[in-house]
């Protein structure tokens, strides 16, 4: 550690507005460089969002919103600064809800001033969202537990504070939880490059394990909780998330080991029957076949990329919200909550 | 593919003798190099075992021969030769065996040429038993199948064919297998690295999976069976085997995929009871904490690093070795193909 981390081990924002411009903290150079993007237009937030820079869905909307306030405060035409947001991720659907949202303010005539508080708004009100999560699902947690994450759900990913990984931040804090193990994460090392570089940086004591050795952890008794964050959560319960979520779902039944999934209310798309309508996206197969830059594996191999994986509903024991929490997920239960 | 592979994809052989000095190819560099190392005293056999230049235990125990049999070629003091080889790798009982073996002929008065012919009789024995469970192990398999394995159990980590691999190689040949993936291996990427190379230089289409997306690709229907070697079989059928393998016979018990063990009968050990009594060995954080020698976590970060894991008997479906096949291994049934 070379900083005091606060007691509530929740120091890292990685998206700052400075009045006016946007500090992106840049998650590709991370761990290696802390250096910070200055954005001083939209398309310099645009450029933020397509290129990386920025990840993790409440991120982009958020960074999103506040290059929408930025064109405003600059009298630059606003449809363009949408236009222009909008195509930086096309898939991305937090961008989109972000955008929406300010797309709304505008409509019914909002000042620059507006806009900018606007921004503001979706920024706290994912930072209290977070928060509220983190007690919800420290809450489930019995003292003295161990527990291990995937990807990076964390302040990265967020307003601060993070989803699952703001459980567990709430959970140290709280003393419930006394170990803290995260996977590596392949292909693109999230958890290995983001998630232990903020536990460091929050005084955050964890070990750094292999995806394949998850199971051998789980059997020596380490670890009591799964908590992992999710990208689309169905109408049954089922959950979309990070490649290996499944396979870490599998371990931990077989284990009586409980898997918690933290995610905001946003996630959750009832007009998704079941996680079998989800479409998995396949990315290239270069990400398995190089480390760096650097190429590992054999010219003429091919490889199989699949970026998520879908766990269903009976291997999960709580999807937490900041709406409230849903333990044995079920149609009936996902409908009492999130049903319109 | 850049060469035509043979009928049986079987064209690597990583030792070979050469009437008067030991090639061994460097699975340092692998991919990325084919070099060749010459050694012409037992001092460079003992250097490229030490030093991990050839790897895979009965690879290993066939080098210390040549090296045994190179010695007494060169009139070389022989107990100076096989203290030597012996200290190469304390731990690697394969080579023990292979140096006892070689001490017996010496004790019973052989001469250059009978521990010459002695080295050969190990290599070509390896490479028989290989063959003989590539036979069996294929036998198990329906055509049409799909198949998985982890980790390098090839012709570079034997005399030839392999182990695990070799059930692949002819399962392939006799148009059993039709579809290969193997996994990528953290934290050395043998899978990436080593198997992936061997499957394209042999002509066996393959893909390569990060090792945390082998539930999805078995919830796909796309394998039938996971095929890996094994570090050793205890008396009552568990399997310590590379980390990793313990969570694919999770993964594979939960989606009705079976579970294959291919070894040499020198690998089961009747004096250990049960896995439980295995003991794990933990490796240095840094192979975690870094890639291809590039810090890729950050400073602070602890990682938590087994190399093995133990599977219990239960999850698996058949142990192949020389021998013979025990489908759902049991006490009993190791006891009477293996019980002295």
């Amino acid at each position: 550690m070379t900083q005091t981390p606060s007691a509530t081990h929740d120091t890292i924002r990685a998206v700052q507005w400075r009045g006016d411009h946007l500090c992106l903290l840049d998650q590709r150079l991370l761990p290696a460089e802390e250096r910070w993007i200055e954005c001083r237009d939209t398309a310099q937030v645009t450029a933020a969002i397509r290129d990386l820079a920025v990840r993790g869905a409440p991120a982009i909307g958020i960074a999103a919103a506040w290059g929408v306030a930025m064109a405003a405060r600059q009298q630059a035409p606003l449809d363009d600064a949408l236009a222009m947001l909008r195509a930086a991720r096309p898939t991305a659907v937090n961008l989109m809800w972000a955008l929406d949202r300010m797309k709304k303010r505008i409509a019914a005539g909002a000042d620059a001033e507006a806009l900018l508080r606007e921004a503001q708004a979706i920024q706290d009100e994912d930072l209290a969202a977070n928060r509220r999560m983190g007690e919800l699902g420290a809450g489930l947690i019995a003292p003295g537990s161990g527990v291990l994450t995937h990807c990076n759900t964390g302040s990265l990913a967020t307003a601060g504070f993070g989803t699952a990984l703001g459980v567990i931040r709430a959970g140290v804090a709280a003393d419930r939880i006394v170990r803290v193990y995260a996977g590596e994460t392949r292909p693109w090392l999230q958890g290995a490059r983001l998630t232990m570089w903020e536990l460091v940086r929050d005084g955050i004591p964890a070990q750094l394990i292999a995806d394949s050795a998850a199971s051998h952890l789980m059997k020596s008794g380490a670890v009591q909780w799964v908590i992992v964050g999710a990208d689309r959560i169905a109408a049954n319960g089922d959950v979309a998330n990070k490649i290996g979520t499944y396979q870490l779902a599998i371990a931990a039944k077989y284990h009586g080991v409980k898997l918690m999934v933290v995610a905001p209310s946003s996630t959750i798309d009832m007009a998704t029957a079941t996680g079998e309508e989800i479409e998995i996206e396949l990315r290239d197969a270069t990400e398995l076949l190089g480390i760096a830059g650097r190429r590992t594996v054999v010219e003429g191999a091919q490889a199989w990329n699949p970026v998520f994986d879908v766990t269903p509903a009976e291997l999960i024991d709580a999807i937490v919200t900041e709406r409230g929490v849903i333990e044995r997920p079920s149609v009936l239960a996902m409908q009492a909550m999130f049903g319109s």
